[in-house]
């Protein structure tokens, strides 16, 4: 008998090509894979994620699920995987979980935070997960263009004209703008998001805290949308795939109903 | 006309063999001095640093100072350099100085810290100055054992038998032993210290910490010098030197006179 097993997994982003297993290079879920096999002699290897995050991007509590034959107490599984990982991914915790449970279809949100500095730390060991960008000025109409993306919106002018083929309405919660020293977190939730949304809608809004866009041109972005608008990408070593949401979370539920 | 200029410089020391320049492989010093021949365009490159870290040891208050003929403001030379130099090495200030100060020479005190934890992080971007290492049970026995360090003494059985060969009387301010969650911070003030002097009173504190040491013991160390003692020494990626304290530090004189 085979049990599922959820995963809650944190990485850098920095030394690997994506989350997504690739023929050649070093990835997130390929890492994952490896250690698996190791651990169980072979015997298992597929690993489903919640989501893809691109190269470059980081997670906090990216969530994956495994079927294994072997019986592996959870924190044994969490432990052998963490020694056989490299120290850029950790396996925050192993639960086993009923087999309905899906790491991708049973997802209802995720929660991402982008952080912009304005200057590069002075401490090496701090600033990993940050980008630094030109300074933000105009705060105010930064915060207001944030709430007209949120909505439920065709988001298709934010990602690449690849990805418009497919369906590219989503539901975007919140929008959390948080100034900290010396920078700028944003705070995204949403039902899922589309390939490069996040880190576009946050060159937009950084556009629009600069005075190079307006609130009027963000809402625009939304009611006409149009794939492959030259717009830049925020960049990846800015994102953090913080949180997914799976039902019944209190977190979603009250951001729906408010 | 040169202007001496003291840098204050922070570092992760994982990808590097240590502080000092080598023939061959990545140094901090050897970093920097690249770094300013470049900003100099070939004119300067000798760094002289307060002392020296071994490889993989990380320093937050690093400080060298450099001679410069050409009028480079301190604030630019900082830009510069950080721009120049790897992520994990940090220019955090460049001050104008007389000439009559001496990085090395003219320090009066280091203050190094071991960080050292039970377990792993659970967060890939925290734990990068910290040691695991197997849990200390006894905490008033550890710090009796520390408050014996503190003194001045013949440390020569706390280094390697190569640096016995020159004077290895040193004096030990202060030993800061702080509980934190799930691990321990061990600060060391002293005038000076013995290359592995810090890393090994580390093991042998942790040792007693473990009831494999017993305070005597450590005393005895310290009675009896002896380089070369079968002693082991603590991982380096634990050690960090926060600070090179020059006079008048009022935190010298304070210890001095307390």
């Amino acid at each position: 008998m085979r049990t599922r097993t959820k995963l809650t997994i944190a990485y850098l982003g920095g030394p690997f090509l994506g989350w997504q297993r690739q023929p050649t290079g070093r990835t997130v879920q390929g890492e994952i894979e490896r250690a698996l096999a190791t651990m169980t002699s072979g015997l298992e290897a597929a690993v489903v994620g919640a989501g893809r995050t691109d190269a470059g991007v980081h997670a906090a509590g990216q969530v994956a699920h495994v079927d294994l034959s072997a019986m592996i107490p959870p924190d044994a599984m969490v432990r052998a995987l963490n020694g056989l990982l490299p120290d850029e991914i950790r396996v925050r915790s192993a639960v086993r979980v009923d087999e309905r449970f899906h790491a991708r279809r049973s997802a209802r949100g995720k929660l991402y935070c982008y952080r912009v500095r304005w200057r590069p730390s002075p401490w090496p060991w701090l600033g990993a997960r940050c980008a630094v960008m030109p300074r933000v000025v105009a705060f105010d109409e930064l915060g207001r263009a944030a709430a007209r993306l949120v909505g439920c919106h065709d988001f298709a002018s934010f990602t690449v004209p690849e990805a418009a083929a497919e369906p590219t309405v989503r539901e975007l919660y919140r929008v959390q703008v948080s100034p900290r020293r010396d920078g700028l977190d944003l705070g995204f939730i949403g039902s899922g998001f589309l390939r490069y949304q996040v880190r576009r809608m946050v060159a937009a809004l950084l556009e629009v805290g600069r005075d190079r866009l307006c609130v009027d041109d963000v809402q625009e972005m939304i009611a006409s949308p149009q794939p492959g608008r030259p717009l830049p990408t925020a960049p990846a070593r800015g994102l953090t795939l913080e949180r997914v949401l799976y039902r019944p979370t209190p977190l979603l539920e009250h951001l729906r109903n408010s």
